[in-house]
């Protein structure tokens, strides 16, 4: 160190560790990048020529920001930094997806008490990579050492998305009626939900084998995105209205789109739960009800569409879609069990 | 507590304090919408129908994402929370600023070990008070209790800016040239940078008497934004490019506009530094270079303008801008005293 930054570094703050990191991670970065990009990496703020003027009459931005939440924590412990990425970003996407918005770009914040430079490059790296898988421009983002406010070890990770879509198009349940059936696609895990439970339960088990690897690395399974399958039946016109199912699960999130006087009905047997969320359960005998109202139970995503479209549903989606529940009179969501 | 989340309870999350702390903002939220706005609080993600195509011919929009650092280590420490969110407010508003662009919508995440309702809702509501200052809708935002990450009493506040500009009115800083003049709207304290040291240096005086209230108090001094002059001094096509100075200080920034084979020379005397700075020199017994390297030392956001412009500069600023530097062959920042 040169003499110059002493007193700085003393205080707990290194410049060229941000240097660092920014060299490592520049072409990931660069990577996303697409022709509305006016500027690069270094610039003060990320700029984005909006030249879909011309595609979209009445653009709407729809944004959304958002952490992992304690999934870091997890993440932390296993040594395991290279999905954390995708689980923001796909976060993020998700919840302007439910909208009918496709991303456009992406900003991210990494913090913790010190940010070693190959590791936050790692997490960096990660972010731009899902950034790519969405097409996302991965157009801002900063790295903070913030040594005293976050515990050793740990870090966050926050996202912001920006996304499009014309007005016309805003998908907002609305029209959802008594009779729709509700369809879900599987989350294949937790997405990035619940995870300050999950943690406590299956501490002592983190190591222990699970379908190949760990439970640790199987509890850390990245969130995925539903772009692909969405994107797929917007356009031929056959979704009402579409939950992410995040905190609170599928009674804390369905509820959030359906008109007033209108609730649902889920049925449990009707769609594969994945095996994990059966060994927490049984691990932390925690109550199954319980269970369902803090996790996604493997039903990540919800579409509700007429109850005539279910099987084109299922034509068009290019993945399984199981039909799960319906929409009833009523408020709120009962769970049966078959 | 019902039995229903008793468990997720005991590992540490509070579903209801969220739901609290929204009921104590969403007027506060709310008071920052304008007809852009198509739905409220609630909603996964936030929507802002883009209706300054009509305006602007080749939209750009300017994002950024930034937290105010350790200065909310400061904040807790005082007991005062009322003003970061004209910290990360403005902090943004003015990396985008630079590059010529106008707030158009916010994100605020707030995270922590805990949230405590009130507490959440004050900072909360400072930032919708600062949004409300520039012109910016609050549009969406998260609260993230993350207990294990976070220290106890410590938290993050962090914050992402999207805002727009005319592509012919990006300002690159391209057309500076050797001559120019830089100038400097003033500060009036640390702004969100170097509070590592700061905190550091200052801990055993912080309720020592300072210019009507103590010296935390001082240091907590919102960071201000430069909306409102730089607007004006746009408008007559003054500038060739600006800088707001944060880490790393006139050196650490300044640059990052000059054009290849230029740099500058400030004269330390053609601005009043404000007696924090002297004090924090003084009591950290640190180095005069490394203060200006850290620190903003009052010039808190530079102007490049042709050297004939710097009368016009004063006269349609609408506030003190001082003159204090000068754009030369070379590179980087050589600072002299007088």
């Amino acid at each position: 160190m040169t003499k110059k930054s002493s007193a700085y570094e003393q205080a707990g703050v290194r410049l060229e560790s941000n240097e660092q990191t920014i060299d490592l991670i520049k072409e990931a970065v660069k990577s996303t990048y697409n022709s509305n990009v006016l500027e690069g990496i270094g610039a003060f703020g990320g700029l984005y020529e909006f030249t879909q003027v011309e595609t979209h009459k009445q653009p709407v931005l729809v944004s959304s920001t958002d952490s992992i939440g304690t999934k870091t924590k997890l993440a932390s412990r296993m040594n395991h930094y290279q999905t954390v990425g995708f689980d923001i970003v796909n976060h993020c996407t998700n919840d302007i997806l439910v909208q009918g918005a496709k991303p456009l770009f992406f900003l991210d914040y990494l913090a913790a008490s010190r940010l070693e430079p190959e590791l936050s490059a790692e997490i960096v790296t990660s972010v731009a990579s899902a950034c790519k898988d969405v097409g996302a421009v991965l157009i801002g983002g900063e790295l903070a050492e913030m040594p005293g406010v976050y515990l050793e070890d740990e870090f966050d990770l926050v996202g912001t998305i920006v996304g499009l879509v014309d007005k016309g198009n805003v998908v907002t349940g609305e029209s959802i009626a008594a009779g729709d059936k509700v369809m879900a696609l599987m989350s294949g895990g937790l997405q990035t939900n619940g995870f300050s439970l999950a943690r406590k339960v299956m501490e002592p088990f983190l190591e222990d084998d699970f379908a190949g690897h760990t439970v640790g690395l199987e509890l850390l399974t990245p969130h995925r995105h539903y772009l692909h399958p969405v994107t797929k039946l917007l356009e031929v016109g056959l979704i009402k209205g579409m939950a992410h199912i995040t905190g609170g699960g599928i009674p804390g999130n369905l509820p959030r789109i359906l008109p007033e006087g209108l609730g649902a009905k889920i049925t449990k047997a009707c769609w594969p739960m994945p095996e994990i969320f059966k060994l927490i359960e049984t691990k932390g005998q925690l109550d199954e009800d319980e269970m369902y109202h803090v996790f996604n139970m493997g039903a990540g995503f919800l579409i509700v569409v007429d109850e005539h479209s279910a099987v084109d549903v299922q034509q068009f989606a290019g993945e399984e879609v199981y039909e799960i529940g319906e929409i009833m009179p009523g408020n709120g969501v009962s769970l049966v069990q078959s």
